[in-house]
């Protein structure tokens, strides 16, 4: 498959997967020690540095799935989010609570538009 | 990024984006006070209301992702939902049991063709 | 929509639907007696047939969203995956706990690339 194109990839999987215009990730924290509001930082610090890796900002952003572990972190991912998404350019946003593996509070699933 | 289409953005997220061809949006019941059948019904109606935004119909629908608070309502989704989806034309749908804010008994995540 | 094509269409759902060079499809056991090694391993061959009905290989794999109904089962999935996924073309993939219908162990959320 010439038309993909894959960033990172481990034996488990790819980092980044591009095609069709639209690249596919997930980010969970580096560091899965810290709070749910050092995670969720730490998830939206990735997503910058994935989107600059793809020559891209947060306007590229088309869709972003987060599964929180907790739901009463919602206030907290909000507080963190909505100073970090770009104004009049938010992508699409689903929020649901689900069971994470060990100490993990946040994982998002991302879609974003390469060109 | 001027592929990016987008409808009704708020300061943290849009309603709908557009990009490639395909359309990516979420939908929760306007009206949270419902109990499940409300909920979901009104969740069909507005998915309908916004794919005639995108000029489209239920024919335009290619995945649809559901979330549920509790899978005891499956059986009503399946109804209102079987008498819904266009015959022929169903989209793909996956359905889990997920933790969902206050008293959101469904929230869908949906992907639809534009052309 | 000529611009969408569908396989396997029920009542319900598609099996499979395509469009934009990319195919959606959701996959459970089609056995839900079974144990998770047994659904896991069930559904990664039920992948494999649905990428050879699309002229595809695990090349084409863009992103699996998979939900298990028990953490505990995620040692297992690994086991099972990492000997399945093809090595330096991995998709993305993220994996989350979430509540599943009856016996159902796993499900998975797949899109792929067609061309």
């Amino acid at each position: 498959m010439n038309s993909i194109q894959r960033f990172g990839n481990s034996r488990r999987w790819s980092d980044v997967v591009i095609h069709a215009q639209t690249a596919y990730w997930v980010e969970v924290a580096e560091d899965l020690g810290g709070d749910a509001r050092t995670q969720i930082a730490q998830v939206l610090a990735q997503i910058d540095a994935t989107l600059a890796q793809l020559n891209g900002t947060r306007a590229n952003l088309l869709q972003v799935m987060i599964y929180v572990a907790d739901l009463a972190d919602v206030s907290t991912l909000n507080e963190l989010w909505d100073a970090w998404v770009l104004p009049g350019q938010p992508p699409v946003r689903a929020c649901v609570q689900a069971g994470l593996a060990g100490t993990c509070k946040v994982e998002m699933v991302l879609t974003a538009a390469t060109e």
